[in-house]
């Protein structure tokens, strides 16, 4: 194992530090915690309370969800040990720290450790009245249950939903319609990964699992967990194909007529030129299947540690406010610009 | 090689064709050319002519160049092959399609067929009366000359130099004001890579260098260049000091009592939060040393395909107004968000 590292089993608070220090403009730590919360002027100066928006999950995935907080998207997350959920109380400091007097929405991906971790939080915050509301994310449309799982998995897709539920907590909806905002999203929101190369999982030492020199696993998870199927290596634009089949078959009646956003995501140790190879190749075929794709984002948003490979996630934008939230500004290390003026 | 491509041979006309196609807001692709250049309203409308500032160089780095084309970063970038010098006729292109009647500026990196075919590019574009200057980033102090090299190379250091220059571009600075501030910040950038896995050219299909499973370059350039030496990995924090003593042994005088920009910059396939860990060691020993960091950026700027490692920039902050250029907005695929309202 090769990793820029001190000691193992500290990268967490080393890491949560370095991002801290490093951008001290929309992150601070939250005392005693590894989670972090906004540090800009309009929340640290508390201008116009608005229902804090909070994550979080096990670490590995950056920029998800520390990355994701600012202005306009998340309020504040919590990283939980590498692939490993964060602890309730943890969580509960999240959500004291985000709460504004309008309640909090915690966004949750499926995976069964941090649906437990998550809903014990919102019980203890329930204790100090605060108003505490959960949407789970499940995009990843690769398999049915998994390894951590019942049903299926929350992947990439999550931060597409943060975006948009950020944004819209940012112009004011309340809880309730916030609730039923992500929900509408995660319903539409369907993701599927394959993987080149296992991650490998620093306290562990070795690839979570062997592909050959010439193999793909389809629908890996973020955590090493198995796909569909295992074959050979094929092009670009035949694993477009394949992946696109496949998502766009969870869509009823296809993708024809439909306005999409698109998120191709590195896992973390795929070079961005190949993403765009590939993106070029699934942008190509939508058009030809006559899908209208209004938004597209290309990079590492949701990695799984030093896994070579990718997702490709479809968004059915069912509302044109979908699309003003993705390009409403976001003040994060990891979003990236949010210009949009053609 | 495991690689996400169809033909090695036409990665890059198809990642130019699917960034400009995943990102419409910021680019278009000038006919002909595998160059882009701004596509915003501000730009197309021609609102207020502005210098323009072109940048290009070998594919493999992205998001450098074409990720940092947009209002407020660079006017036009070039790609040619991977590792490979963009022709005169396509810079040329370039320069033509990013001139709004005040001249244009070059931002190349020292490599030795970058130098000469811009400067052939320019000779072109006087003909056609287009004032055009050029400055040449050589901020990679790990060696003197190199491989493809006289001098220093030029690194990741070039994205601060693109992001101060364009922000003053922007600011309506002229193109004699644009080549002073250019050469002043370039004297103050200085930048060492580390490789912990050489990168693959993919029509090369195997890695540059081999590094024993314990190994590690210090120095090493963008393009597998050698660096000063192979060692043994040691921890993060070992690293840090190790490439801080380098660098600042470059400063007149040591790090202590001056203002910085620190760059954490990922060379593709390390993962995310390594970086973050690294930085922090960074931070911690520059606060030990008395040196002042006012601004950070970690993350993946300026990559190498899919090598494993890392580089450390600093740049001596000597004008106020450069924190404000780096802070200015820049609407553009790779830079991020600019905010900085503390």
């Amino acid at each position: 194992m090769k990793k820029i590292l001190n000691d193992p089993s500290n990268l967490v608070p080393e890491m949560v530090s370095g991002m801290v220090a490093s951008y001290p403009q929309y992150i601070r730590q939250i005392p005693d915690t590894l989670a972090v919360v906004r540090n800009d002027r309009a929340f640290n100066e508390k201008h116009a309370p608005k229902v804090g928006v909070v994550s979080g999950g096990g670490s590995g995935h950056e920029p998800l969800h520390m990355g994701f907080v600012g202005q306009g998207m998340l309020t504040a997350a919590v990283p939980g040990q590498v692939f490993t959920s964060p602890t309730p109380d943890q969580i509960y400091a999240a959500v004291k720290a985000a709460d504004q007097g309008k309640g909090v929405l915690l966004i949750v991906k499926n995976y069964s450790g941090d649906v437990m971790n998550f809903d014990m939080a919102k019980d203890l915050a329930s204790i100090d009245d605060i108003k505490v509301e959960s949407i789970v994310v499940d995009d990843d449309v690769a398999v049915e249950d998994s390894l951590y799982t019942q049903g299926r998995r929350g992947v990439a897709g999550t931060v597409l939903v943060e975006k948009i539920v950020g944004a819209a907590a940012e112009a004011g909806l309340d809880l309730a319609a916030l609730v039923k905002l992500g929900k509408a999203v995660i319903a539409q929101t369907k993701t599927i990964g394959v993987a080149l190369h296992a991650a490998t999982v620093p306290e562990v030492g070795h690839p979570g699992f062997e592909l050959g020199p010439d193999e793909m696993e389809y629908g890996v998870g973020i955590h090493n967990e198995p796909g569909y199927k295992r074959e050979k290596m094929v092009p670009s634009a035949a694993l477009a194909k394949e992946l696109l089949g496949k998502i766009g078959g969870h869509f009823d009646g296809g993708v024809a007529g439909k306005k999409f956003t698109v998120l191709v995501n590195g896992f973390g140790a795929t070079p961005l030129g190949e993403q765009f190879v590939f993106a070029n190749d699934v942008l190509e075929q939508l058009k030809d299947a006559k899908a209208d794709v209004i938004f597209t984002k290309v990079g590492n948003y949701v990695t799984s540690l030093d896994m070579t490979g990718l997702s490709l996630t479809l968004l059915q934008m069912q509302d044109d406010q979908w699309l003003d939230y993705l390009n409403a500004p976001a003040a994060t290390i990891g979003w990236g610009d949010s210009r949009n003026e053609r």
